[in-house]
């Protein structure tokens, strides 16, 4: 069977299908690149209709990100998904504390889940970084309600992207209620790799 | 705002409301839960009617993790997303040799692509081993044809769950027409989290 090897072109061709194929695509082409790759990492045009960006989020993580912001994330694959090289030839870095010992024995002992714990533990880095969270509606949750309670905290844009049937389109609805820069999906789609394809697309658009 | 914070009751209420939610759930317990893992993982119950299995894939998956078998994956990603605790206590490990500098080199030299070039250099480990693609369709190709020359490298089970619109669909149709043990996705959704939720069903299946 015959098949295309070359990755420039597979990419290529994969966003020219993209727009065939997908209906809604935002006019503006900062969030119509964001939405062609969550549809290219995906399958799914249906993210087409999905995505929901406060005004000004696309532009506030850009300028964030070429200051260097870090980006803190809830899981490791969120991590592990962004484009690291990239981020590193800005000065910013990938922070996810999901696993550190501290915040497993502090979960131990409140019995909140480490998502939750790990979004506390990352407090004094919130302000003006940039928060990916793709798995988690519980580290979502807390990372709101942390601003409600510190609002000098505000990072320069939250991408939240949680997955599932239990609280993620609960804590989606709710982020798209708060006055912050936010990237979003409706629903219960989304997942790491959407959140951490947001993240990248920003990067490519300032390559 | 209340929300459910015990990581074992948001999972199984999870799965509760995909059994609601997804029409077409296959009858066989061990099929269901590998179509349930990856709705709880993408947050789309489209996929109930998009998984395919061969015929004893799923018992020849469960056979090669009780005796072992190593899993080799096209991309970092899928390697992240597999529980490798479990797989470890089984005896078990995971393989990617995407960016391996003898594979990064090869391909340069070659003008392959290097997840191509990563299933050639996979080629004396695949016998009995699980093999995990779940981003490239050239890795899928590639391993179809390594397959075709030397039919006595059959792993023990392909997944195959490459995603996109260019080859990922007419790379998955292929593996479904292949006499190997096989789990593939119909269509252009997959993705590395796909590939990686069907191995953590498998593991999850055997504690």
């Amino acid at each position: 069977m015959k098949y295309l090897t070359n990755p420039r072109q597979i990419e290529a061709q994969s966003m020219k299908i993209i727009e065939g194929l997908a209906k809604n695509l935002p006019a503006d082409p900062l969030a119509r690149a964001v939405v062609k790759r969550i549809i290219h990492t995906t399958g799914d045009p249906q993210y087409a209709e999905l995505v929901l960006f406060s005004g000004g989020a696309l532009e506030a993580g850009q300028k964030a990100l070429r200051q260097g912001a870090n980006i803190i994330t809830d899981v490791n694959l969120v991590k592990t998904g962004i484009s690291a090289a990239r981020l590193n030839t800005l000065g910013g870095q990938i922070f996810c504390y999901l696993s550190h010992p501290e915040v497993v024995k502090r979960a131990q002992l409140t019995g909140k889940t480490r998502a939750m714990t790990a979004m506390e533990y990352a407090e004094t880095h919130l302000a003006n970084s940039i928060v990916a969270i793709g798995n988690a509606p519980t580290a979502l949750f807390r990372l709101l309600e942390i601003m409600e309670e510190k609002p000098q905290l505000r990072p320069a844009l939250i991408v939240g992207t949680p997955v599932g049937f239990v609280g993620a389109s609960e804590s989606k609805e709710l982020l798209a209620k708060m006055p912050y820069p936010f990237i979003t999906v409706q629903g219960n789609k989304g997942g790491s790799m959407v959140a951490a394809s947001i993240i990248n697309a920003l990067l490519y658009s300032l390559s």
